[in-house]
């Protein structure tokens, strides 16, 4: 198993609208896309920096995860996504050393990555996601 | 005002006894690094994937930030520190277009960077470093 790099950190913002300024305007940031991930309930707006995205995620829904985040603990970073040539190999490796998972197989993400979650417990509490770009193979 | 790259994310955790085994044994990084950071009343540990460096953060001082934040919001990802080639330039840039510091002057970190915090009100509740790398110039 490899992790070769960050590809993106998840965070939760109450508003993309909000948002959006304070990373072009102020850090000087290029939103590059916007995308809808109805899955997940949320909405999402993309920047590059370095290897990483940013990837900030407003919900669309008052029950979705997003929102329940912000409602616990604020708005901040919610997740962490390695990147990884085969999520499905990370996946097996991972469960055999005993780290519980919450996506036992890759399903798709925003951007059409294939992507997986493991379960904080077992993660030191961070939010932890693994992924693949299959365009990348 | 150029940001390069994310250099570290600051990762809160309650015991590093627990915290490094998790990151080296289940997800394959090395901790190259442990140092203490007296000002800052926390001891840390090194790992680096890609371009950036995960930097786990034990408190040393019930009083101290790190402890503060595990009772206030849980374990997890503290701060995002971006890398850029001069810290007083970007403060000074972003003091202009309005964003609160924490820091108005660069000082001394971890690994001997120039660090500089924003303040989280100006940056929709991220924790935020600026940093250079003084041995890179």
């Amino acid at each position: 198993m490899e992790l070769t790099h960050i590809d993106h950190l998840g965070i939760a913002v109450k508003s993309l609208e909000t948002a959006i300024p304070y990373y072009e305007e102020k850090l000087g940031l290029k939103c590059y896309a916007i995308e809808e991930v109805a899955d997940q309930k949320v909405k999402t707006a993309f920047f590059k920096i370095g290897q990483t995205k940013l990837e900030l995620l407003e919900s669309t829904d008052p029950e979705g995860n997003i929102a329940k985040y912000i409602e616990k603990k604020g708005e901040g970073i919610h997740h962490i996504a390695f990147a990884t040539n085969s999520v499905q190999t990370c996946l097996d490796e991972l469960s055999a050393k005993g780290v519980r998972l919450i996506d036992e197989h890759p399903r798709k993400g925003a951007e059409g990555m294939n992507i997986a979650f493991l379960h904080p417990k077992s993660t030191c509490s961070v939010l932890t996601e693994i992924c693949e770009d299959p365009n990348k193979k």
